[in-house]
């Protein structure tokens, strides 16, 4: 159970469900439309990417990468989408609490699950990790694969983020959908490898980032094949089967990409292990890191955050000399749409 | 520990060391130099598989498949290359035994090692499931991912078939061979979903097959993420982490692709539960079952062999009308290079 704090942090309860306004117009951007990285400012960090793509996809240049390694990897809650103030996937958990309640009025009375019917987050709190993780396999398995990703797009079309005021899916990050695209166009397979569940990732992400299923990894519950009534199905178990976090993530991407990523993305401790993955490749690589400073249009946090806690990561990325974007100053748009 | 049994046959032990002839030459084919499928005869299930692909690949037809979702699954052992008089796997354990032994003079008074080092097939056969489990595990982990790697090339160049007097990676079927590279030219992700062990498989196969080491699926030990000397490594650990043969097929092929295939070829039932979730796509499908049947030039094996069992499978083959390749008759050559 040690790590199923992961995939979950406890510390999502206490964090403050702050409002907050949104400056999404762009601030000193003197690039063209045909810019492939528009929404970032003219800064270090967008410079360091141009120069290393240019580098690895000229045939000519010494640190030149065939097509067929050029792996990047990107984290996503925090990386791709907002975090705050709690994992999108666990507001879908409490979601889907408070859906199938009707058929357990037990529930009124066992922990976790009161706690959320009452949004009592300190009873929630005070359930543990053993309630978070109860919470998360109680809506998250007993059916087949089908009806759980029908769950998450019926959730994600319907459901608004608490203080943006839109639904989930519109929060993520612009300049990183740029990015994804623009490494594509170079030749680059863009996988997201996330702590997140991963059928909870494909139910939603595919269309929002154009990455496709198989290069989505993530965090998964124990599965079973079944012929239910003469269809096979497969059916989702109440069961962690791996947690694709901090260690997790470069053991995930050796077992299923089986190739050393040349490019990493991420934003959070939780993403440091695949960090120094990419770095030890003999190739040239290129290391990443989305630091969290825009209180105004998004959420300032790193050091001592619960959520997408960035401490060690950010003195490794210091001492290392990794590319660290600046949110606040290297973002001339946050989101998509004007989203504030 | 019941599943390991389906990693390795306890069975291959008794299995015989047939030496064979082989007539690789064409028989009765009058197909062009252009033919995508020159190894195969101008039979039934030559036209079925290219009538699927005109159909799935034709935009005004009612049967097309848009390319994102052409995914065509592979078994690999009996499938794609030989299995007899062992899995190739085996052979590579059995040797790493013997290769690591000057080590391990403990192992002279140990089962399994004991049979192994002295060619006692009874011996090891007595040490039953769990000391083949034992043999894979002691020769599979203690290392880093690149060491094992290494180790897997070093064996494959150099050892040779007990029977055919060549290394394994050149008892490949070319007819399937051909296959694949029709289902790419046309579209298709062509995917190995073996299973043999996905490191093991990717050491050898991504040149052979021209399959990239991220569509191949296998059997896994579980591995760690570890700094060692102030480097990033990947150890392979003694313990079993997911079999990847028959209900764990269609589970490793959703937590993985996230897509039914549809397309699926397989030789035994171990590949039974793949063909049904294939032929459960919404979309067209195609399942195509290779029936060894070529006691001269392979092996001749079906419903009673302990390695690639072919019983279940055959009956819903026949029953579903799913396509079964006669090697004797729809192949008129086996192995590339005139492997005899």
């Amino acid at each position: 159970m040690k790590k199923a704090i992961r995939f979950f942090t406890l510390s999502f309860i206490i964090a403050v469900f702050t409002s907050c306004s949104s400056n999404p117009n762009s601030k000193n951007s003197t690039l063209s439309n045909k810019d492939p990285l528009s929404s970032w400012n003219n800064v270090t960090s967008k410079t360091s990417v141009i120069d290393f793509v240019r580098a690895v996809t000229d045939k000519n240049n010494l640190r030149f990468v065939p097509v067929e390694d050029r792996i990047a990897v990107f984290d996503n809650d925090g990386t791709l989408w907002s975090e705050q103030p709690a994992y999108f996937q666990l507001f879908f958990a409490m979601d889907r609490i408070k859906e199938l309640a009707p058929e357990h009025p037990e529930w009124k009375g066992i922990q976790p699950y009161k706690a959320v019917l009452e949004n009592d987050m300190q009873a929630l709190a005070a359930s543990g990790e053993h309630g978070l993780v109860k919470l998360v396999l109680t809506t998250h398995s007993g059916m087949n694969i089908e009806e759980f990703s029908e769950s998450v797009k019926q959730w994600i079309s319907t459901t608004k983020h608490p203080t943006k005021n839109v639904t989930f899916d519109k929060l993520v990050y612009q300049p990183m959908l740029e990015l994804l695209q623009y490494l594509r166009n170079n030749g680059f397979s863009t996988y997201i490898v996330s702590g997140g569940g991963v059928d909870f990732m494909r139910a939603i992400v595919t269309e929002v980032y154009g990455i496709p299923s198989e290069q989505i990894i993530g965090s998964t519950i124990k599965t079973e094949f079944q012929i239910v009534n003469g269809n096979p199905e497969i059916i989702r178990l109440a069961e962690l089967d791996f947690i694709d976090d901090k260690e997790g993530k470069p053991v995930a991407i050796q077992r299923i990409i089986g190739k050393k990523p040349i490019f990493c993305a991420g934003n959070s401790d939780g993403d440091l292990a695949m960090m120094q993955w990419t770095a030890s490749n003999q190739q040239p690589s290129f290391m990443l890191y989305v630091h969290h400073t825009d209180s105004v249009r998004e959420w300032a946090y790193d050091r001592n955050s619960h959520i997408g806690r960035f401490d060690k990561g950010l003195d490794e990325a210091n001492e290392k000399g990794w590319t660290v974007v600046d949110m606040e100053n290297d973002w001339n748009i946050i989101y998509p749409n004007d989203v504030k």
